[in-house]
Parts: C-alpha cells; structure tokens; sequence
C-alpha cells in the first residue's frame, strides 16, 4: 500500500468512526449541502457548495480568469493548472479569513464544484462557456491538470476538493433541463459524452462528481444506476463522494416523474451512490429509513465518504498540521495573481482573421473609434460562475489606458447588446447616428460586439430572460451586425472584437472585416489583454476548442443528442471557423516531423516535432495530432495530441507528442473499442485540423503520415 | 427697442407667417413633443424632449458632470455658467452630427428640459438631488448662470434654449405626484418656492417653463390659470414657450379629477398657456377647437410661441447663418471637457469632517482597504437624468490609480447598498467577514457608502422600487452602517466617502470617524476627484446646499408644503451638519469686513471683504453673508449673498459682496415683501451660517453687524 493509500485508509477510518457516533437524524443532516454543527462530536458547521469554475465565484473579491471556455482556448495543459492552484490558493486564503470570523456560510467552504468538462455538443447551449468545448480529447486534458491544480500536491492533504460535472450527457436545452430525457447510444456516450469524466476520475482523482438535472436514457442522473453505480464506482473505482445538481432530486417526482414523492425520489438517489444533496430534498431519508427504502448502511456508506472529504480537506486537523492554514488573506487578488490573469487573458484570446491589418501601429493613428454594446461592459469580461474583481478592464478602458493622451478614443455604445434600441422611449437604432459620427472622424474602428451572461447563461438567471439562457440561433443579436455593416462602410479599418462564450455565425464580418478577435469572456482584465494583442505588444496563440458553423441551419435537432453531424469530429458541412484554428502573429513552420514508427504499436507513438520560427516576432504555436482510420463510419479527424510551444523570433524549437494505444480507438455501436488492425490511419500532425478550410485560413498544410495498425485488437480502453 | 428685442420680434413675425400656413390639424401636431415634419412648408420633424440637466443625457457619450445637488455644492455661479456652456456646446455638436444622418429621435434636439430649480424642501425627496438644495437665494443664483450658459450669448441665436422646471411648488411625494394637492400659503409661495423662477423668468430669459405633476393650491400646475397667467406671463413677463411634465396633461383627469376628459383637460392646459404637451394628449385639441373650449386664436398663440423658440435656434436659418452649426463631433467627450469635469468635481465635494486625518501622506500606507457598495458603482457617479461617459472611475478606481502599484490596494464590496446580502442564497451580511478581512490587512480604510439612482430618484425609474423613488427615512440604508462600524472597530483610521444626492443623518459617522466626505453624485470621473481630495493634491472648498439633519422624526409631514420647521431658513432643531457649512484644507481668515453703510438705504448694502490664507496651501472659501430681522415670525439668518474666491497659500485676497434692497425683505402672510423699518437687522458674513453648530464646526465666527432700515415700507419686491 503506497503512502498516500495509508493516509486515505486512515481518513476512512476516522471517517467511519466520526459516523458511527451519530444518530441517524445527524447523519442525514450531514447530507445536505448546509451541513450542520454536531458540537457534541466537534463536527463544526460546513456548507459544501462552493463554486471557482474560473476564479473563487459569489464570495467577494477575487481574480476573476478568463471564463472556461476562454481557458479551452489556451490550450494549455500548464496553465490551466497553475490557473486551477491560484484559484485553490485564493479559496483557502479567503476561507482561513472567513473561518477567523466565524462564516461558515455559502460559497466559504472548500469544496468547489468545478471544472464543468460536459461536452458543448451544440452551439446553442447557454452554459456551453462553462465549458473547455466540443472536444472529448481537450475537454479531458484541460480538466485533469485543472483539477490537479484545484486539488494540489499535498501527500497528506487536499488544497481544495474538485468535482467533475455534470455526470453525465448534459448540454441543454436549459428550459427543460428539469424534465429533459437525453437519450444516447452507447457508442456516442462512450465516445463522446464519458471520456473527460473518465479521465477526471481515474487520472486525476477527482474528488467529487455531481449528477446532472436531466435523465440519461431514462434514468435521472442523480439517480442512475447504470451511470453512479455501474461506470463511475464500478468501471472506474470513483472513490470520492456524489453530489446532486441544486435541487435536482425533486425533478425525480416533480418533473421527470420516475417517482411518486420526495421519499422515493431521496431513496432512489441514495441508493445508487448520491451522497450530498445540493438542496435540502435528503432530510426526507428520515422517512425513506423507517420505510424501508433506504438501509442505514446505505447512509452510514454516504456519511462516510462526505466525511472523508472533509478529512482529506483537514477540517478535523490541527491548523498546523495542515499546510494550506498558513494561506493568508493577503494572496487573495495580490500582485501575482493579477499578473497572471493577465497572462491567461493574453492566452485565451483567438485570432481569427487578419488580412494584414494586425498588428497595429500606434503611431499610425490619431483618433481611434471603440463601438459596441461590449466595448465598455464589465458583464461581458467575465461569464457567469463570477466572483467580483476589484478592478475591471474592459477593451474600451484597455484600449484608452494603452493608447494614453496621445490618441483621441471616441466611444460609442453603438446598439443595445440585444434590443433594437438603448432608450425605451426612443426609435430603434437609436445609436447608430452616433456610430456613424464616431466612424467618421476616426482613422481606426474597434467594433466590440458579443453575448454577456445576461444573454447566454443559466436556467433561472436573473435577467436573462433571453431563451432561458440558451441562443434561439447563431446571429448576432439585435442591430449588432447593422452597426458592424455601418463601421465597414465608413471605409476605415475595422478590428471586430467578439466578446462571447459560444459560436456565432459571424459571416457578414468573415466577409468584409480585416481582423477578428475572439475573445470569449476573457477575464477581469480583459480589456487590456486585447489592446496589448491589436497593437502587437505579444502574438495571440489561442485555438478555437469550437467550431463556428457558418449557418443555425445545419445545426441537427438541439434535443438531439446524436454526434451525428456535430462537431468537427462528425461535421459534414465546411466550418466557418473551424476547431483547433487560431492565428498567431509569428512565422512558426514544422520543419521536421519524426515518428518513432510506421505502424500503431501497443505503445503508440511518438512524434518529435521541430518547429521554426523565421519572423521577428516571438510567438507560441499550439501543434496539434490528428488521428483519422480510413474505415466506413470512423468520424473526421480527431485531435488526440497537442501542445503548446513558445518559439523565440529565429530560433527552432523541438518538442514532442506521444499518441498512446488508445488514441487509435474506434468504437462500435455497443460502445466498445477496438483497432482496425487492417485499416490504414492517418495521423496530422500541425497547428489546425487537416480540413481544407483549416488549411485556406491558416495558409499551412499538417504533415500527414499513412499508419497501419500492427497490435491486435483491443476492446474496452475503458 | 433694442437690437435683440428686434431681432426677437423679427423671429415673432416670421413664426406668425408661417404658422399662418398651417391647418389647424397641422399646428395641433407642432404642440406635442415629437412635432412631425411639414414638407410643403419646409418644416422638419423636430422632438422637443432633450435633458441636459448635468450633461447631455440619455443619447449616447457625452460628458456627465456631477448631478446638479454636487454643482451646487460649489457655491460657484462662474464654474455653473462654464458647465452649461459646455453642455450646449455637446448638445450642439451632437445635434449637428446627428442632423447629418437625419436622426431627429428624442434626446437629440436642442432645447433641453433644464434647470430643475425646484427648492429641495424635504430630504426625504428622491429627485432633491436634481437641483440646487434647499434655499432660494443659491437655487436663483446658480439657475440665472446655468440658464446663460446653456442659451449663450449670441446676439441672434440661442446655443440651446433651457427650460426651468418643475413650475411651482414640486417636491414630491413620488408616489402620488400624479394626484397630489400641494397646499402652499402665499408667504411660502412668495418666499421660497418661486423666487427661483422669477429670477430664471427675469434674469436669465430662460426660453421655457415646464409645468409640475402636481396641483398647487388646488390647480393642476401644468393648467393653473395662477401659476401659468397670471404669475409666469402677467407678473414675470414670461416671453418664451410652457410645456407640460410628461404625460402631465392626462392626470388632470385621471388622477387630479378636475376635468371630466381628454378634451376638457387639453383646453384647461391651453386656455392657461400651456403650449407644448410632452406626450400626444393635445391631439385632443381637435375636438377642444370642435366643441369650442378652445380658439383657433389660442392655439396660433401657442404655436407661434412654439416657432419663435426654433427660429431662435436658427432652426429656419441657413447653417452659415448659425454660429453654433460649425460646431464638429470632436468637441464631445473631449480632452478639454474632461479637463473642465474633473474640476467641476473637485469643487463639488464637501469636506464634512476632518480630525487631523486629511490629507493623507501617500508614504505612510502600504495597504489602503477600500470597502462598501459604492466604492466601485458606476451609477454612484451619476444620479439620474445621466448621459454615457466613456470613462467611469470610481472611488476605488481613482484610488487604485492614484495610489498606483507602490500600495496595495484591497477591497471589499461589504454590503448590499440595500439589501441584507449581497448573493440570493447567502445568510444576511455575506459580505462583512470580507471586510473585517481587509480592514485587518489595512493601515487605512476608505468606506464608501451612500445611495445611488436606484434608491433614490422619480417615480418610475425602472429598478427604483425603494419607496418609488423618495427615501423613508435618513438612515444609511441596508447594512452599511454596521459595515462602518466594523471599519471603525477595526482600529484603524477610516475616511468616510457618501456618495448620495441627498442628506443622511450619519450620526455614527460624526461621533466616530475622523473624516468624513460628502462627494453627492460626483461625475464620470469623480473617484479620481475623491483621491486627489484625500491626498491633499487640492484644498476642497464645497459647501452643504442642504441642511443634514439629525434625525428624521424632527422633519415635519413629508406632504407638507409649509416652510415651518423646514430648511435652515426655519428649522429649530441644531444640523448635524448646516447648510452652508464644509472645511477646507486652507487656513483662510477673513481679516476685515468693511460696509459701505450701517444702516440699509435703497440701494442696499456692498460689503468688502479682505481675505488672507495663512496656511502653506492654496485654498478657496465662500464668504457667505446671511441677514436676519430682529422681528417676530421672522425667518432664520437667510443667505442673502455668496462668493467663491481663491487664495494662494500665504496671500490675501480683497472681494465683494452686494446685497441689494430685497436681501432686506420681509414677507408677509399674503406675500408681499416690506423692509422692517423700525426694525434692527443683523447681517453675518463669514464662512458659514451664523449659527452655534457652524461656528463649533468651522471654528470661526462670522463678522456680524447690526443694521437698521432707513428705507421707506416697499412692497411688492416681485
């Protein structure tokens, strides 16, 4: 037994002890998320929810990241970790602050729910930007290291407790997500919708994993048989403890009525490995014991895993002995953190068109116009699971702080984010004569225009009374594209800023604006990232971790939960933008491609990769592996390999991508895998996917290499 | 006749010619605020309805100054002037931008609907923080420069044409504006509620007049054949054009119930003088004309007045012909605006406190808590009737920036700036472990409470359901007082920042804390303002335009119109803090007081003033003279003069104060005026009102003089 068995084994123990000391009433207290004070047992009160998808969220000031979706962007592995460790710093510096003053409350405990790795299946989806995108293959290295972060490296001790959600199948549509049936075949829910988990749990020791709302092929998630007991404790040995989503055992009777009443809706969550209810629904397991529809063991099993969290957390140890005690308030929003959102700003930020105009050159300009509803809107730096920064940049703050006294900046807001008009007793367009003031005397237009959390969002979002939070389609809402249209036929250069966590069918502006910027929610800092990258103060290096379709039309059902002709990897229409693709600033070429083989060995692969860059600027290049079998039915090209390299202006750089076994899967409709022993693969290597329109936009064709595979077959990698 | 009275009557003639064209169906559309075009007569579509009360309002960028209450805090009738030119220089530039792109939308036109000279008369009032305080005298004074600034001083053309308002008696209730009775004696009336549009009538030309919400004295102001004939056109001279409030005409029948209808509501309006309908009631005049409760005499009249207003905005004339025409889209929003803004703050902000704190010396913090709901509120900077800026700094903004990265700068929202909690699922007070936190990491703490246009403002406002605008009580609301007092308990020195329109009884705060700043709502770039004020890069030099009192029970009804116990003018009870009172940075004495007489004669009363400034920094006060007959029933020292100088540190400064015959007033239960001849007057002049609690504030005592009155008895002052 390892070190690091022993003292889990030890957790357990006391764990169990600690439980066996309760009355059954303590016990079920102790599974909802506002778990009481037992003082009699030195149990102090603890609330479990607690949220840091991109930043410690709803508890006051801390950094605010860019939103999770931005994070995909980076694609990269390190700092989503070192993102993930400041987050975990910052909650256990504001934890031992708040623990000082005796608030044991809501979002002050140590438990976060958070990362969100479901798959963002369809473009539409609201909380899709809580998400690191389309890709089962990016989705699971991101999480891995960013739960590594949350969790630390402590032999004894967890920094803060991940939980991976939500399990599983889960993208919308959020206004029936309370009564929705995701139905799935085993192949696309294998394939697709279980691989980031898997990896969570068995990769990344992922302490938590919390159930979805909907149903996954009938069963409520909260509640699954077959998804609880069978694949996550039973094929992957999860150890940790189940959560509900909030409130989501009511949806068992209320709304997908797979029960009669509370009691058999507690008793069935219970039973197939729920621990924790975000919700209070659990206290009804009173009833469900003395009915016989739970066993006390089945809760002293829960308790006992809750416990050992907060074992593992060192609720029950001494401050000293527990080194995250020490964290004091002071590296909350500090100095470095804030250097360091700025550098996950800079990284997030993707490229998406330049026909020359970027970068700009500040001395070419004497008047500079900003437009647009998110040229100066706080909302849209950050995404929603937000925490309050002390300070906001947005890309018109960013853009006025850069240029300085020297350079005129007229601001117009340009249009309502999704209204037809700013005033409500005014004509519609009620901004636009301004626009077109502001476009006139100005040599250079930044047009910011996007989505905030108040339009892309959450089932029963405040505010967001647009679609229940997801996208009716994939326009830009309201009159943004007219004002777009309006800067464009003022004839001046124009940069478009997108400020949005999703896709948008951005075709008018592909067509006529020389350079796009996706910036998804960059963080509180945004807006001085973006000034720094238009006027070339660092080269962008952000991929898209989403396709950008060019039409709503083409989209499948939203209901419809086949991979059918979704995403890059089973599209069959060319993308607008396509995944994986991002412009940079620099002239970085693979010179050499080397693989360690010509066929798939049971080791896989290696592929060293030397990379050049001959421009004068420095820059980071995201190689990426694409692996596609030459088989009927196989999906398009899949990333399986990627990373990122910074490369100094005319140096080269080597570096390497291993491909392991298993990323030559392919699996059958009963959801098993296998190699195509007599089937050639082709394995890209390069910095987009091998489509044509990746290799139109970026001007670059991957190499590609003919493989066969030579190991016998295998199935079931998972 | 003078060259401009001909020019006027030359406007008058070709307003009558072309009027004269017209059907009566067209002149009835000219009368309600969108008046369409008249092609055949070259008549554009003109929308009368444009604020500019503190900048130009509700149409885009512009540069927002304080709110009005902050302007008046300034004591200074020059910087009023300025910033009203400024306005009518952006509401021009911006009309002529817009005018090129054929947008003729409400807010874009060229007579703006201010002053709100209405007398601040209950603190309670949620639009008090519209005008200029509590006392006619400084309302009168500032309404007459803000009024010239805004209309200019060309020989032919208006630059804007202003409109005082809400013409008479208006302070709300909010709630019930739309049926309230206000009851007013003559004396009150003569005294205090109209003084202020005599003098905008007689002495500032102002083009407009708009009627209230409310019946004064039983007759709805915006049809009271008292206010509108027989004051405004038969005592004042009134020469220019009335509009009703917004929708005003309608409640004359559906709430006030002194009209049976529509029509007969439409014709009470016009027959009084009411010449423009905000809203599109007067299209009733049709029927008022059919049923002969109107002339087409009556409505020409009006109608011509209508056209005069627009000829005198050159609205007729070629734009070679109107200076104001060549004005480009570049002189909004610039440099030099922002320049004249960031001043306009700095003189707005009243010291209210000081125990040796202020300024601060930068070199003796390394960590600057900054804590509470309005450090980082836009809409704190603002108030109502706002324009866009294309800048917003906050108080934690400016102090971040001022203080730049030498000082740690940590913040805390610590409060709801209502509410009991900030999150929806918190326990109440989510936020005041936080900023213990920060309180315990700081050497100082800036705690920056108040209000913002959310809580106080007009009935209506979208998001104002506090009391439908008006404030129940002077209390600092929500939990902010418990967060100063966690501040304060904290050990550390505290600077209190309010940012309020209004007056709060913050008797915590000036038994507790060493500095206190009343900053109102002080402009888009106020938080720089805040910092430069604390860390003594400027002397303030803001006096209260409003009594703080200390307590709302000693307030008399909030519907009650009797001046009796009302304002410093007739209150009894000590302030916390007089109107008139602020402190300065500066050690300025006024070294001698010399009167041109000791007795008041016909031609009043000059009062020279020698100021010396023995400090080592430069400085400015108000000298403020106050008169107060030795007679029963006779008001409270009354503010009969006022002057803002600068003294350079170690300097002395010689000004003038005139108080001309009617400072001497005295007026009557039915509103006549008359000088107490066999009576002594006392007049102060000094720093402040005379009173015990200025003189212990302030630690200085106004020079005081006894005067009597060898006028003869003279009536009718007005």
């Amino acid at each position: 037994m390892t070190q690091q068995a022993e003292t889990i084994n030890g957790y357990k123990k006391r764990a169990k002890q600690l439980v066996a000391q309760m009355t059954l009433k303590e016990k079920i207290h102790q599974m909802v998320h506002a778990a009481p004070a037992i003082e009699r047992l030195n149990v102090k009160a603890y609330n479990w929810w607690n949220e840091g998808l991109h930043g410690v969220a709803r508890a006051g000031t801390a950094t605010i990241f860019p939103q999770a979706i931005g994070l995909a962007a980076t694609f990269d592995e390190d700092l989503l970790q070192e993102v993930a460790d400041a987050i975990a710093t910052e909650t256990r510096s504001k934890f031992n602050m708040q623990q000082r003053y005796g608030d044991t409350d809501i979002y002050k405990g140590l438990t976060l729910w958070a990362p969100n790795v479901n798959i963002f299946r369809d473009p539409r989806w609201g909380r899709g930007h809580e998400t690191y995108g389309e890709d089962p293959h990016l989705t699971a290295r991101l999480a891995v290291r960013f739960i590594r972060g949350l969790q630390g490296d402590d032999e004894k001790y967890l920094k803060t407790a991940a939980c991976a959600k939500h399990f599983a199948v889960h993208s919308g549509p959020e206004d029936v997500r309370h009564s929705f049936n995701a139905v799935v075949s085993d192949k696309d829910l294998r394939e697709t919708y279980l691989p980031a988990f898997k990896a969570c749990v068995e990769e990344a020791n992922v302490e938590a994993v919390m159930g979805a709302y909907n149903r996954t092929n009938d069963e409520p998630c909260c509640g699954s048989e077959l998804l609880l007991e069978q694949i996550l404790r039973g094929e992957w040995n999860f150890d940790g403890h189940v959560v509900s989503d909030c409130w989501a055992i009511r949806d068992f009777h209320l709304h997908h009525k797979v029960t009669a009443n509370e009691v058999e809706s507690v008793a069935l969550a219970v039973k197939n490995g729920c621990d924790l209810n975000c919700g209070s629904l659990f206290l009804f397991l009173q009833d469900a014991v003395a009915q016989g529809l739970v066993t006390e063991e089945q809760i002293d099993k829960a308790v006992t895993r809750l416990f050992t969290t907060r074992f593992k957390l060192g609720l029950f140890d001494e401050p000293e002995q527990v080194p995250f005690s020490s964290i004091g308030y002071a590296e909350t929003d500090s100095p470095a953190m804030k250097a360091l959102n700025l550098t996950a700003s800079r990284e997030s930020l993707v490229l998406l068109k330049n026909d020359g105009l970027l970068p700009l050159d500040r001395s070419r300009f004497r008047t500079v116009g900003v437009i647009g509803p998110n040229a100066n809107n706080r909302r849209a730096l950050v995404g929603n699971y937000e925490g309050t920064a002390s300070r906001y940049i947005t890309p018109l703050e960013g853009l006025q702080d850069y240029l300085g006294d020297g350079v005129r900046v007229l601001y117009s807001e340009g249009c309502h984010l999704f209204q037809n008009k700013v005033g409500g007793l005014a004509q519609p367009g009620d901004r636009l004569a301004e626009a077109k003031g502001v476009c006139a005397e100005s040599d250079l237009i930044v047009v910011c225009l996007g989505l905030d959390s108040g339009l892309e969002g959450e089932e029963g979002d405040i505010g967001n009374a647009f679609a229940s939070g997801d996208k009716p389609n994939l326009d830009l809402p309201g009159q943004q594209e007219e004002l777009l249209r309006i800067a464009h036929e003022s004839g001046k250069p124009v940069v478009l800023v997108l400020l949005a966590g999703s896709a948008l069918a951005v075709n008018y502006a592909d067509a006529h604006i020389p350079a796009i910027v996706q910036g998804w929610y960059p963080g509180a800092q945004g807006g001085r990232a973006i000034a720094e990258l238009l006027f070339g103060e660092y080269s962008p290096s952000a991929k898209l971790p989403v396709t950008f379709y060019r039409t709503t039309e083409e989209l499948p059902a939203f209901t419809d939960y086949s991979m059918n002709n979704r995403t890059y990897r089973y599209m069959r229409s060319e993308a607008l933008y396509p995944f994986g693709f991002g412009l940079t600033y620099g002239q970085i070429a693979i010179d050499s491609v080397e693989l360690d083989a010509d066929s798939v060995t049971e080791s896989g692969i290696r592929a060293k990769v030397r990379l050049h860059n001959a421009g004068t600027l420095d820059a980071s290049e995201v190689v990426q592996a694409y692996v596609r079998a030459d088989s009927p039915g196989a999906p398009n090209a899949q990333l399986k390999a990627f990373r990122k390299v910074h490369v100094a202006a005319g140096t080269s750089v080597d570096t390497e991508l291993t491909l392991p076994l298993d990323a030559f899967a392919l699996y059958g409709e009963d959801g098993t895998t296998s190699i195509a022993a007599d089937t050639n693969y082709t394995l890209h290597i390069g910095f987009s996917q091998p489509d044509a329109r990746s290799v139109a936009l970026t001007g670059r064709t991957p190499h590609s290499f003919t493989l066969t595979a030579r190991t016998a077959e295998k199935s079931r990698f998972f």
